[in-house]
């Protein structure tokens, strides 16, 4: 039984504004609690419905009706399980490696996305301008499959801390040097810029390393590629080269 | 204006059935509808706001205030215009060169994003199993950012069409060979499955190939990739090699 005030709660972390007032968030699916419970990350309270609820073994836990179910879940086809986890204090930065810079990134399923491809290629850190989408939004923790459980997030004013870093900067280019020809480090900072107007003219300035992938097709006059997509190919060529 | 007629037909051509019987798709957004228009493909009428009416060169138009806007479109932020075409008749299918075979994708956002990707890539026949999700659903229009004017898809019984194939047959499975390592031709077959499922064990085995892309991170529990991001990474290193 889930009581009005839960439902009310639930409802309210929809938006960021009350996600950061009550420092929890929302998880929804089998393959993503499972996860998350298996991290570092705190489980607030888990709600399932009876098919799945003996197989989670905590102790802050409710059992909820299929329609309970569909008064908190955002899903147009709720899942069996929902759950809210505590937003982990902001970690240290890691400033080696290779780090991916989002300049102001909208879209919650390419953040989800591209969260998942750091994890499939051992990125451990993701640095995000002020403005890109909240890494916990529901839609950006549905997108991560789990993977925001070992991927650090952190968001920063990304120009200085471009500009600050000794790391070699790379961003993507229509006018930059064919990435499959260059040399590709195993230390540096990755800068993927917005969906509409790519990367900022002001973030610009502090990249020295433009690169482009190559476009294959006769006739050019596709869009530029995807921001996930662009970055699954540019992680992939790092990864290939080391 | 928009007639109550005209509201009925827009609004029913969001489901697969409708868009058969009246052989039109919708397209929204002026990217989308300005790349179909240079295309073949066959524009049956376009409706726009003021702001945007007068710079379409077309006879079939028709001005639509916001408010009208609203109730045709299907996107919660609606466009500036939206426009019907004549779904074209199914192409004859290429049988050379780089083609992509998708085993019962689903999701409209992927089939979107890789006939973008494939528009990129140079690929220009995709061949889809009869269950995967239709190329004329608005979301999928959507995704392809105009890809669509340019990439021929054809829906077919797909494991007759590969067994039947002389090309090399290759797929993404998580025993396969690293794809870093292995020759690639510039003519084959490449195989997508599921986004749930992965690729059927019916089709799998007339897959000779069998290719992986390599899992990078420490902890090796990430779910494997997206089918868009997969495929964004095979094409790439595909025509990396050629």
């Amino acid at each position: 039984m889930v009581s009005k005030n839960q439902i009310k709660l639930i409802n309210s972390l929809q938006q960021k504004k009350y996600r950061n007032e009550h420092q929890l968030f929302i998880a929804e699916g089998v393959k993503v609690i499972q996860e998350l419970l298996q991290s570092n990350i705190v489980l607030e309270h888990l709600f399932a419905t009876s098919e799945i609820f003996s197989s989670f073994d905590v102790k802050a836990k409710t059992e909820v009706s299929t329609q309970e179910m569909k008064k908190i879940s955002a899903l147009t086809t709720p899942s069996s399980c929902l759950a809210l986890f505590k937003i982990p204090s902001q970690n240290s930065i890691e400033k080696s490696g290779l780090i991916v810079a989002l300049d102001d990134i909208r879209d919650p399923g390419n953040l989800g996305t591209i969260v998942r491809l750091c994890d499939w290629f051992g990125v451990t850190q993701i640095v995000c301008s002020k403005e890109t989408v909240d890494l916990y939004n529901p839609k950006v923790v549905q997108a991560t499959m789990g993977s925001i459980a070992r991927v650090k997030v952190n968001y920063l004013d990304l120009n200085k801390f471009i500009s600050e870093s000794s790391l070699p900067v790379f961003g993507t280019f229509m006018d930059g040097k064919n990435i499959y020809k260059e040399a590709l480090p195993n230390e540096g900072i990755i800068v993927f810029g917005n969906e509409a107007n790519g990367i900022s003219s002001e973030i610009g300035k502090n990249i020295k390393k433009r690169i482009a992938i190559p476009q294959f097709g006769e006739i050019q006059e596709t869009e530029s590629l995807n921001v996930a997509t662009a970055t699954a190919i540019v992680l992939s060529e790092f990864r290939r080269k080391n």
